[in-house]
């Protein structure tokens, strides 16, 4: 069985969550299916193994939970993104819409140096709104956001069209 | 150098943070220590690796950021506690004093069945009351939640003390 096919057939549709008329695709089963798992932090590593990623940037909370396992086979060092007031230091910050409300999301300034080539990992992309923030906070910071990755992909919402950096390479494994 | 000298240098104290007259205690420079952030994962692989773990329980959000790495080097399915409302299928919550306030965390009911014994992981222990609240969510489903591993404990706030389950064995690399 294909990759994106254990994906699906792992994942739970929960009605009405968060908001009523909404079908949310809970991934939590694939966290207790460690080798489907690895299937998936494989796949991404293979597409970017020769891509000079200086950092793995997740995003809080789901990405953190597939970007630091990715960062830890590709050896490459993690930097979390995430949302206002959490992280300590010196931060920068970005304002935008969501699927379900508005946003702020923080990355510490010391995170990304300047050049350096950023791999953006999160667990599901929807509207693109979050990548396109995330890759704000990277560009602040110097950095040139190269690609963006997820496990799964709500294609019905159009977030592939909606990511303003053109040369980003999103990447996604299941496609709803 | 010893791991817990390693994790000390790379610590960084943030003043004032999240409330004033607090220092923080910053370990993101550790996440970009890949090799530095093994050797901790290693250390807890270790310990528990004849303890019969069924279930990795990582509390949101940093302890997913420990949790599921470890979970994949022990190969044992992971399961995240998360904040109140962030849990798409069925749960059950507790609510808990935390060092800056209250707070209330969940877990799906079909994360850990009756029996399975299950290692809480954070990346802190502060004054234990998230650790509590852990234990009694995983004891609400009818596990047994068998040891909490942190990467750093704030001795200093008595937490190790404040854990009300007595046989769990509470365990942190590096102590302040």
């Amino acid at each position: 069985m294909k990759t994106e096919e254990k994906i699906a057939a792992r994942i739970r549709d929960v009605k009405d969550f968060p908001v009523k008329g909404v079908v949310f695709k809970d991934i939590t089963p694939v966290l207790k299916d460690i080798s489907l798992f690895n299937e998936i932090t494989g796949i991404f590593a293979n597409r970017y193994k020769n891509s000079g990623i200086d950092k793995i940037i997740g995003i809080e909370s789901r990405g953190f939970i597939f970007g630091m396992p990715l960062a830890v086979k590709m050896d490459i060092p993690f930097v979390p993104i995430r949302k206002k007031g959490k992280l300590p230091a010196e931060t920068v910050s970005v304002s935008y819409q969501l699927e379900y409300g508005a946003a702020c999301i923080e990355i510490h300034k010391d995170a990304v140096s300047k050049g350096e080539k950023a791999l953006i990992i999160d667990d599901l992309l929807a509207t693109g709104g979050t990548t396109n923030a995330a890759v704000e906070l990277i560009e602040k910071l110097g950095g040139k956001a190269v690609a963006a990755a997820f496990a799964i992909e709500l294609s019905f919402l159009k977030g592939r069209e909606n990511i303003k950096n053109k040369e980003l390479d999103v990447f996604s494994i299941l496609k709803y």
